[in-house]
């Protein structure tokens, strides 16, 4: 079994809010992340796939075409966006990093047909990222 | 004369569009960077001074008060905000990594007291930047 | 499950030898590492917590509350330090980053009360890190 | 156990082509991986080692010996060379990073005396890479 | 002036080496840069356009705009190539980080036409890069 | 003219105090940079040699020599070591990033013999450098 990684960058607003918390309870959870307009990063995500390489290739899956999958079934979605507004799969979630792994798992694990979906990361930052396996 | 940089660093969203401009304008100009609700970065600024050391203290600048100054002149308006709405010094103006640059050197200029200002770069992602030396 | 990681950074200093070796011995085993006076590293580490996330926030744990505990529980006791004289907790121990990632494991571990400690990875310099899970 | 890891860095050319294929199967598969004359990368390598520190000296393995290892057993062979050419360990082998990796283990893995290998990270850039883990 | 930059990247391969030279000439002056079959590299160029920001769109130039002038001007000429077989603009040239600057100097600077061409870097690793200024 | 460049990496540890100052002077001014047995960095330094490339050799300076040069005249003196006890050249001198730029200036100017020395960049962290030019 071979991990082979690709990355990918996309760049858009957030704002961390529950609908259900008061404006308070928003302010303590959240704090800075709450701003009203929102605020935004230069999001980099690793997306893992693991499999055998192929004898004929010497590709667990060809880079190239998931790169292009990762731009169809993501970026294309997330790039240059608000997460709270512009992106339909992710309504009525609270767009952490945390959960837009999660999102971004369900969308792109069905359409790997070259080995098995690994992992996923999402880092805000160079200081914050999740992780998400498939369970 | 020796030049001293502190980097620091801010999540903000933005929106590029000419209020002058028909939506079509903004849209053939600004491309991507018109969504509507906004996209955003994690913002890298680099603060150059330019001085000769103290020989007392081998400083042209302490950089923890340059890092100080920084924070209460620029960040503390611009980090985790929408730089479009929320920052009255930027009001009126196109907020591109140019423009910026230019409001962030007349913020700060008048506060540097050791040394001189020597450069402000702004970078939006590690693919681009601008940069201002003051002339 | 879903893993999530802060960075963070400190500077210190340090120097390796063993009190039970003989001169010779500490220069044969650590070589420049065991300059008497010491040398130092920018230190990055990384801690990573895993747990699901909570419906209510997206959060398996508050990133900026993670950050404000690594600052109290570690950043506190090391930054700016001698790590062979100046930290109580690496009294007796050689500062290797194995033994660093042992020492911070032990002091946060007790104190993640959102998720469970999952990592802690410890890099002396962009090329040599070192990562602990707890077993 | 804890992993201790070591980075190196190689520069390096390649093709990416099967002798079994047409020029045509060659052009579809490995697109402008496929230039007759071949392309190159900045490789970078990540060796990892899991062990549990030993109490005379902190560590898992010395990461200066293991770093004096990777020069003998891998970048002397690989660094400034065209891998399709100058690389025996490589003949009749795609040199795709999976392949890279797998090869790079088969060198290194009788060759670890303390600890045991535990992971192989080859990156043909920053956006591409793969990792092996022994099985 | 306001000073704007763009960075792009590709991979190629080359070789340096002069016909002029004898065989130990060029094994003495160029040392593993010599191998026949040549090495490669991840390149990274940064591209600097110093002007005044239009005061209608804040920009010195679009740099979306710039980095498809590199793609067409520069890229498609270079990435995934050998350097001293596939590209004609190279031919007669030795193709060291300096000469290559000059080249893409020669082949940029008459095509930017908002702005002038200030800088150009080429990084053949993070740690050896070259810039010329135009003169 | 072209500007060529060459980074590399040292690990030291240093106290800045001025013997001059008392201790609440040093503290005051120094602040956690003042701590008794110092702490350390890894720092980064980039050397920039300016002049026309050689035709015969395309190089303005071979960065291989330059690396060897910075080895023997820089790093062989501060590498692994602390920079108030070990380094004879820095005697008497508070060990800011500014005066090491200024040091090493002066210990490697001289044996700049093709090209001119241009820039010296000594960077503590990622957040903080310095730069000296020679006037």
């Amino acid at each position: 079994m071979v991990y082979v990684t690709r990355k990918a960058h996309f760049s858009a607003a957030h704002r961390l809010f529950n609908p259900e918390f008061t404006d308070e309870q928003n302010e303590a959870v959240f704090d800075k992340c709450n701003n009203v307009h929102g605020h935004g990063h230069n999001y980099e995500i690793e997306v893992t796939v693991a499999g055998n390489p192929d004898p004929k290739t010497g590709y667990v899956i060809d880079l190239k075409k998931l790169s292009e999958l990762i731009d169809v079934v993501i970026l294309s979605k997330v790039d240059h966006k608000h997460l709270n507004f512009d992106v339909p799969e992710l309504n009525g979630i609270i767009p952490t990093a945390e959960n837009i792994a999660l999102v971004f798992w369900s969308l792109l694990e069905p359409r790997i047909t070259e080995g098995t979906l690994y992992k996923i990361r999402v880092a805000e930052s160079d200081n914050n990222f999740a992780e998400y396996r498939g369970n």
